[in-house]
């Protein structure tokens, strides 16, 4: 199984002449890995997939550092090094020439002070947003990009069925992300796709919370989201949350709401109505149970080399769901001080437009 | 110990009010944690510390998710939650009103897409950049942050410590990168700074090497360059080069080259010098035993809150160094095929205008 490049660039390619684009500049990392197979975080230092229209030719910029394992990982061979005592975009002028009049780039990633830069290297440029186009082409998943993002999800879950053996009272947070951590690279994964959160009692409260030294107690909701990213650069993101010791009623009443949610928006994955229906589905349920207010954030976003794509599914979104679409079902309710359930589940828009659920491990209530 | 973000808000507001900035908003999540102590991040959402100078008052905009934790941990009190389906352009024009004519902003951080959605909002406004000012603030290092970036390499130095007990023969670059991540939650750290780099053999030649399958064996070398972020949010990064088993001659005569670069970078660092003097100094003696074609990034970076922030230590940087800056010197030899050797420590510009240096693991060559 490996990815087809030259068709990536060939789609990049027509969309760029479709736009009458003189020079296609890619600088998100994700975006260039995604075009050249070539995986790497230039912090801030200039990197860059170039396609030369007047040209007919792709270039990778690079920091020099990089060099090597650019020229061993990427798909483009035509690779320039830029040392750090150098300017980028008078070594970009230099091998464009003077004949760049419109320049495509992705205006979400471009930072101001670069733009600045182009338009003094280049004054006579006209710039395009070529980022529509690029996400265009990542949001529509194929079956060999699932099958890697499957793999992605399968590590993700056999950390989690090793690592709640592990749960214990007077644990901490801190100490089973540490474990979570571990088992992700003992099991393939590169690490983690974003930082793992587990969070204990009022904690699970928190959407975004960090595992610290809150010792977990009998009663306490525990909330794990986390996911791995693989070799081959593919993310996963899931959400289990469990109950350590006991569950009172409150909290299996909650648990049982959230899980009907879930359920209730997975079911209503399809293509080719509104990506907003999947979040009007899953929160309806939680509204009719009274604790609307306690849902506040989207149901989901797509995934895919990046923990965080296009769509977004939210009840706004009138964008229609289509075949390829990869995203999270993921309702919750969170009640400050209080505690709160996540479920978060994968699924997969497929060839017959039906929903796919890449996550499998079991959502029922567990009590650890 | 504590960070005073009373003066530091202080001081960017005497910034703003220097540069006649009616708005200063501050995107950059680093930043936004530096002033506010609020250490998040929004991915593709909305987050901005907005000084509104018309009003005389800081307000955290946060996604909506976020808010019960900006309220815990954020200096500044006035928060305003955005949920994910509201344009937050849209609520900063409400927030602000109709009379903003100079906003400032990080232009190395606003993308154009944001830069078109502000100049949309406010079509009447200019826009000035902050980042310098801001930059300029966090290059000098108060000592309550060296003692907070001085825990950072304390823990990191126990990780390597704890960590090359464990190498033997056989094992891999990534099983011991996952030992050494787990090491540094165990050792009260947050996680890794930057992915930790674990190379052997040949692949110690790449300065951005992954760790991968490649499994340890006699006559190895071995380049750990890592670092921590502590429950602080300050980071630390060391490299350290080891050899597996028996070191050959000639391993041995790199290692001293490198070894007698990092010690000439380091002793050329004082105040009142270019900086550009610590890599010249350094680069001159791997030149001199004619391996400089083998040297090709800069001998060392600023760090932090970020792991890599101002000042570049490179062979063209005028700028003279001053009381404050902290910075790695990580001279290197890197041979294709063959191998490498990084020295990374971290020096500090102390009041005295000395160089303080916050690593103190053993530099000579071990063998494992």
């Amino acid at each position: 199984m490996t990815i087809d490049y030259q068709t990536r660039l060939q789609t990049l390619l027509k969309s760029l002449n479709e736009n009458n684009i003189d020079v296609g500049m890619i600088t998100s990392p994700a975006n260039v890995f995604y075009f050249t197979g070539f995986n790497s975080d230039p912090h801030e230092r200039f990197m860059a997939l170039i396609f030369d229209n007047l040209n007919k030719e792709f270039t990778l910029f690079v920091p020099a550092l990089d060099k090597e394992i650019a020229d061993t990982d990427s798909f483009v061979k035509n690779i320039i090094p830029i040392s750090d005592e150098e300017n980028p975009f008078a070594k970009l002028k230099r091998a464009l020439g003077p004949n760049v009049k419109r320049i495509g780039l992705e205006m979400n990633v471009v930072s101001m002070f670069r733009h600045n830069q182009l338009q003094s290297y280049f004054p006579d440029a006209s710039y395009d947003d070529i980022q529509p186009g690029i996400n265009r082409q990542r949001l529509k998943k194929s079956r060999n990009e699932i099958v890697y993002l499957q793999q992605a999800v399968d590590i993700i879950e056999k950390v989690l069925a090793e690592g709640i053996k592990k749960v214990h009272a007077g644990m901490t947070e801190a100490e089973l992300a540490a474990e979570l951590e571990y088992l992700m690279k003992k099991f393939g994964a590169v690490g983690p796709s974003f930082s793992t959160m587990v969070l204990a009692g009022e904690k699970a409260a928190l959407p975004h919370g960090t595992p610290g030294e809150r010792a977990f107690k009998k009663g306490d909701f525990l909330l794990i989201d986390f996911g791995v990213i693989t070799k081959e650069g593919y993310c996963s993101d899931i959400t289990r949350t469990f109950i350590i010791g006991e569950a009172s009623d409150k909290q299996k009443e909650i648990y049982n709401i959230v899980l009907q949610s879930n359920q209730a928006g997975i079911t209503a994955v399809k293509a080719g109505v509104p990506l907003k229906t999947f979040d009007i589905e899953a929160r309806n349920i939680i509204n009719q149970n009274g604790y609307g207010e306690y849902f506040n954030n989207r149901v989901g976003h797509g995934l895919g080399i990046e923990v965080h794509e296009e769509p977004s599914i939210h009840e706004n979104n009138d964008q229609l769901a289509e075949k390829g679409l990869l995203f999270t079902i993921e309702p919750g309710i969170y009640i400050p001080n209080y505690g709160g359930v996540r479920i978060e589940d994968e699924v997969y828009i497929n060839e017959d437009g039906e929903a796919e659920v890449l996550t499998s491990f079991p959502r029922e209530l567990q009590v650890l």
